[in-house]
């Protein structure tokens, strides 16, 4: 997917949400344990509720990996669901992956080819070379950790690098790779007041915002500093969707907390 | 797996290599293609040629993602065959995960408990909360990324942060954080002459050492600075020994690949 189809589907949806399918099998309804495949049909229902209120979906790979096969069996599932019925709705596969050049080549695949996902969630840690590997696929996307919304992220992520933050380094540095216009970032919502100083270095890339909802960050706060002029920002909110209710009525709750954030999106798009 | 019982491992085989598993369809012997797991059946073969040689195995995950469930597959099979047949090995996953808490727990049980391993490579720049899950769980071993083997380490990794390296930064600030005692960390092979920095800040860590051979690193000089009380050194070889030879002759030339450095680790451990 090309960055103005996303921007086209925001537009047309007025809604810049992207929600996480972090399923953990002991927090979704107990009915669904019964079924074959409970992650992904909790995912199946829980797309097709909200599929309309939101631009993309975010699997978080730890969520399957932890379930083994069976569980990346639910993840390929859910991939191939998505594309087939929403093609139009922008897939991350959040896995904040990052080797040594060939292997990255070799995640590069796993996510874009294999699986098919819009783009993969990268660390930047191993540098240059361990990012590159994966700017190299056309029309795909490289989500790379800039500030987290955790409390780890000020251990070294605002530690001052050459009097600037090494987030800011991560962020400069980045811009001179090999077809850097398909990177984007992930800034979290819980450091809304840094979100001016990083529209300053990318003006106009696509931000992921994990941390509104749960974790106390703010969306209107966010969309103040952080809304460029192609609105580049994805607000990602996980469990205040999925698991809005743990009953039978689990997909309708999704949808009523997926339209929260929608209405306040169309509000704030409007202005 | 202990520490001690690695120590033990090293001193009675007179070895501390760690063979990677870094399986490539297009450069195994072609005539295993046409078996119904040819991945599994080259490990199988390379482990049973060569773990008298040595005392870790190292699949990197990202070549097993590559192939879907399939490769996924093949990892379970080839953990399983390594715990069933030959317990005592260290046994590491490579894939350098890290997330927010919880889903760290994820990756943890994921790696620790579904699969297996003895160790599981992680990334820093998350920070604290994102490594600690995986420090939670008892005898088993994280290994964190320091200084790695390849050019993007200097994007980074060596770049100053309050006088001191980001790399000495990550080793400093671990050293605090809960059950830091089960870290361990990599520090690539293409960097001896930083080694005796590291060994300062921590004297007794293992070090995971990437980089020997194909990508120009040396045994001798890694082993000069490197080595501690309790050898603490893993150095770890993968396309030299694997791809020793594209024939059916594989194994065979893993094995003399695989007793050359064992040779020369037992000179050095004789010093």
């Amino acid at each position: 997917m090309t960055t103005t189809q996303l921007v086209t589907q925001i537009k047309q949806k007025k809604s810049f949400l992207c929600i996480g399918l972090d399923v953990d099998l002991n927090k979704i309804p107990s009915h669904l344990l019964e079924l074959d495949d409970p992650i992904f049909e909790f995912n199946k229902a829980i797309i097709d509720a909200t599929h309309h209120l939101c631009v993309a979906y975010k699997p978080n790979t730890a969520f399957y990996e932890a379930y083994g096969i069976k569980g990346w069996q639910s993840l390929e599932k859910t991939i191939t669901y998505l594309n087939t019925n929403y093609p139009e709705i922008f897939t991350i596969a959040d896995a904040k992956r990052g080797d040594i050049g060939n292997t990255s080549t070799m995640y590069a695949k796993a996510f874009f080819e294999d699986l098919a996902f819009d783009s993969v969630t990268v660390a930047p840690y191993m540098g240059k070379d361990s990012v590159e590997p994966f700017l190299a696929f056309k029309d795909k996307h490289t989500i790379m950790l800039a500030l987290t919304s955790n409390e780890g992220a000020f251990d070294f992520q605002t530690k001052k690098v050459d009097k600037k933050e090494l987030y800011i380094q991560v962020l400069e540095t980045s811009k001179n790779w090999k077809n850097s216009e398909s990177l984007m970032y992930v800034v979290g919502a819980t450091k809304a007041e840094y979100f001016a100083e990083i529209r300053k270095i990318i003006p106009n890339s696509f931000l992921l915002v994990p941390g509104v909802g749960a974790q106390g960050g703010n969306l209107q706060d966010v969309c103040k500093y952080g809304l460029s002029e192609n609105i580049g920002l994805l607000i990602n909110s996980s469990r205040g969707i999925i698991y809005a209710s743990k009953n039978k009525d689990y997909a309708l709750a999704a949808t009523q907390q997926a339209k929260k954030l929608q209405v306040e999106m169309e509000t704030i798009l409007n202005k």
